[in-house]
């Protein structure tokens, strides 16, 4: 198994919806359906944070966020964080990066530590644990007081090298249109989601990555089995795509939107202030969603096409026999459901994510096609990837579990009763409006797959809950349902033994614990002993200076 | 306040009511007791795990022991973690330890990122952000495998420096006595408690380190201020101290034992558990009580002279006037107390600690000779300590609160409503008795002063639970009591409140967060915007890639 290699392909905001294989009825992804036919799909993935900073440095750690601490999106992960590249290199195996990771580098941290960013130790920790064959967080707008992302845009010089003569071909061509007169049409203004953007398909971010991706592939030293880290920006906002993906779909092929007007009655506080913020606002307006969502789906088409085109050439150059295929998101996206924009809550929509695993070994071939609805956390990639590497997981520092017994075919002894997520909201404009201080403006999802409770650390929040069996839709809010105190009583429970989780001791595994056992009566620490009769003979010997005598005398 | 020194003064294992000015009724400690009525004595310091090592990393980091991870003697606490050598560096103050600290390196942390551990950076990481002046962790016992402690012993090369001949005069003079033959008595064997330790009284453990500290002082280069962790190992076991201080004592000085047939019957496995280990069930005897208990009050005596030396040098040498000193201990010792022996739970004998803080400036004044009953926790010594160096407490790491108000005489206007402690005991014996698994072996103490609840996240385990004011012994557990469930509930609400604490968010200040907010829109991410005139003229402008001909007219 250890000398198969890992492509792990991550979109970015893909709902786990909206691909045919988990049932939407009007965008079609067959290269993504076939994957899922040849390896197993998982209905149960949860992210453990519905943002894409901290839900990324959740997946790329292993741990939970709370756990590593970089909570949101530019919060640094603070050095010495373990990582999946520290993990994989440790087993002998690369571990490459092509793509976004929304990692901010911890540079006081290192600079206490001394350790140059230039370094080789230096990059990887900037890097979130990977060897960065390419860096591009796909995000490169500028506004009045500069680039929202101070890097160099290695997209943006790809575009120059292309003839593009914008000085920000990213914000002019790849997420623009053009308007009537010619004039620049921002994707970023939602109206313009149904124009074609302003750059050849080939040209587009989806298209570029895949190149690269192949590329790599091809160059990679044959000696050393990789995990690379594939991972688009797409289908992520602005809403915009080029042509012919801009014109594919229309406001027949949205889905009908899944909210009810109860939802907005009493709703919960933190509910309320995130349905009520700007976005959630436009999402409200069919004319939003009748634009953004047709071009939501068109980057997804595009994002399969270009599937197809990497699954085809890799099975060409007989790479689908070494490969393992990994397809995944880093959260959802409410596209106006719950008459919400964006993720941020905990709605399946949001939290819930695709994936799906391709495993190229013999074990996995009593599984291909199948779906697996046990409960999954993104988090268990790391340690099936190290388990895939050959590795044991190190629980004391990874706190995922490795899928490979599902894929194989094994169900687990024992399972996780519970999945969980986490947001931290401190930096958004909804803790202003909810009056919550800084460290409190923290929310927790807890599902055992059967009922969901969100739990606000905001003073007197309460808890949402519902029941996903017999309101799937997650419409109907029992977090103050008398009916319903057992279930809350229940999963709270859950969280708060979750919350006293065991996940700092980073330094000690279970081995090197059962190997302290014991040793220090054998190193002279005696506790309670009254008398030397009660220890061993040679103990007391040594205690009183005889161990020497002894040694001459051959004792 | 920030030219001030910080004599930050720590015995181990001294319980906080083994003082005379704590009431203790045969043990006269008149210097301790002075210090006091020219300070403030915190009558409910708490540490935040009753074992030496969780402790002092705790202490030294301000962070709670499942926050740094390092819960056990032994377990090193993680590269990186910020210490209170790094705050008050960061504030311009030195940071001097001579003494113990129970620190173990991460040296596989240290090498993953390249820290060489003879360099500055290394020594520090190395010695928990101190510079070491002397660090001597006063357990240097050997048995038939070897030495407890690897490391170089100083006080056994300075033994060696005066004469003594053993190869550890540490293990052979300073911790054992002679028998009535004249062969070693060792001081492992409590029997031998009575015996004077066969090492002249100056040259022993607690004056050796106190002419070391007034040797440090002396030298100590004027020009920038300095804190010197100045910590001893005694009263500490082996029991045993040398003359006149072994002959001070007799078994009629010794207190009443604190404990009652009741708390045997049927009791929680935990406490079962521990109050029945070896060390416990020596304690149950009256021969070792009547050894043991006047010994260890010996060598705080010789702890209480030997400060009476510091104070009077200090004094005469003007320096009290430039020096905040601090008494303290690492946790207490049960001494046969509730049938126990160590330490380990939470009892008050264990889990409580003398505190005493005396601050030279006028601004305490008001407060010379009080006592202060807040809930404190020793991880506010931290806080404290960055305060007094001119700092401001960086709350997104330091969980421990500056103790200046209470100093000063002002009590702050929200303070917290309970304490906490925590117990790994994974490494013990206790662990296989009780049949648990290395991440269930953990304890929690939640005391509002009033009541305290002692969790185990053992399956079944329950809580103990004490009325502090009924029953001020603690020897009456109402764990299981019906009518105190709703202390118990109270008391578990603020548990799972704190196991949610925010706790690993340590790059982002709050003042850091802060400056995040807003900031993303002027640089050019727009989210639910539809149209251009829902968003500033020049914002829109940019978007169309106008803002360049704007720079050019003027605009």
């Amino acid at each position: 198994m250890a000398t198969k290699n890992i492509l792990f392909i991550m979109f970015d905001q893909l709902r786990w919806d909206y691909l045919s294989c988990a049932g939407h009825k009007t965008l079609h992804t067959p290269h993504i359906d076939r994957l899922a036919s040849q390896g197993v799909r998982f209905t149960k993935c949860y992210v453990q944070s519905p943002v894409c900073g901290a839900s990324r440095m959740s997946t790329y750690t292993g741990r939970y966020s709370s756990s590593h601490g970089a909570q949101w999106n530019g919060y640094p992960l603070r050095v010495g964080e373990m990582t999946l590249g520290d993990h994989l290199r440790a087993n002998g195996m690369d571990c490459f990066l092509l793509g976004k990771t929304h990692m901010k580098a911890d540079l006081e941290g290192m600079a206490r530590l001394g350790i140059d960013p230039d370094s080789k130790i230096g990059r990887r920790q900037a890097e979130c644990g990977f060897d960065a064959h390419i860096r591009d967080d796909g995000l490169w707008p500028e506004g009045p007081e500069g680039f929202y992302d101070p890097k160099p845009s290695p997209y943006n010089a790809y575009l120059k090298s292309k003839g593009y003569q914008e000085d920000n071909p990213w914000n002019m061509n790849a997420n623009a249109g053009r308007d009537e007169d010619g004039s620049i049409a921002s994707g970023w203004f939602m109206r313009h989601a149904d124009k074609p953007a302003n750059i050849r398909e080939e040209d587009s971010e989806t298209t570029w990555l895949t190149s690269e991706t192949i590329d790599f592939i091809q160059n990679a030293a044959p000696d050393t089995p990789w995990c690379a880290h594939v991972s688009y920006i797409k289908p992520h906002w602005p809403y915009i795509v080029p042509a012919p993906y801009h014109a594919l779909y229309g406001p027949d092929d949205v889905q009908p939107v899944n909210r009810s007007d109860s939802e907005r009655v009493d709703p919960h506080p933190v509910y309320k202030t995130f349905h009520s913020n700007l976005i959630g606002r436009a999402f409200h307006r069919q004319e939003v969603r009748d634009k953004a969502i047709p071009a939501y789906m068109g980057l997804i088409k595009q994002c399969d096409d270009q599937m197809g085109r990497l699954f085809a050439w890799l099975e060409e150059t007989g790479r689908m026999k070494d490969t393992v295929i990994v397809i995944t998101s880093d959260h959802g996206d409410y596209l106006g459901d719950h008459w919400m924009g964006e993720k941020d809550l905990f709605h399946d929509c949001s939290a819930k994510v695709p994936l799906i695993i391709y495993d190229p070994s013999a074990e996995a071939d009593a599984t291909r096609g199948t779906t697996c609805d046990a409960l999954v956390e993104q988090i268990d990639l790391t340690a099936t990837f190290i388990e895939m590497a050959g590795g044991e997981v190190p629980s004391h520092i990874v706190e995922g579990r490795s899928l490979l017994p599902f894929l194989h075919g094994h169900k687990p002894e024992e399972w996780r009763e519970v999945a969980i997520s986490e947001y931290d909201y401190a930096v958004t404009p909804m803790r202003a409006t909810l009056g919550v201080r800084d460290q409190d403006a923290r929310l927790y999802m807890v599902t055992d797959g059967r009922w969901k409770l969100m739990h606000s650390e905001g003073p007197g929040h309460g808890a949402m809950l519902f029941d996903l069996v017999n309101d799937p839709g997650e419409l109907t809010d029992l977090g103050r349902d008398p009916a319903h105190a057992a279930e809350r009583a229940r999963l709270y429970a859950h969280l708060h033994r979750w919350a006293l989780r065991m996940n700092q001791r980073v330094t000690r595994s279970a081995a090197d614990i059962a190997g302290m056992r014991g040793r220090s009566r054998r190193r002279g620490i005696l506790l309670g002993v009254y008398d030397e009769h009660e220890v061993e003979d040679d103990l007391t010997r040594h205690l009183q200076g005889k161990a020497k005598e002894d040694f001459v005398s051959g004792r």
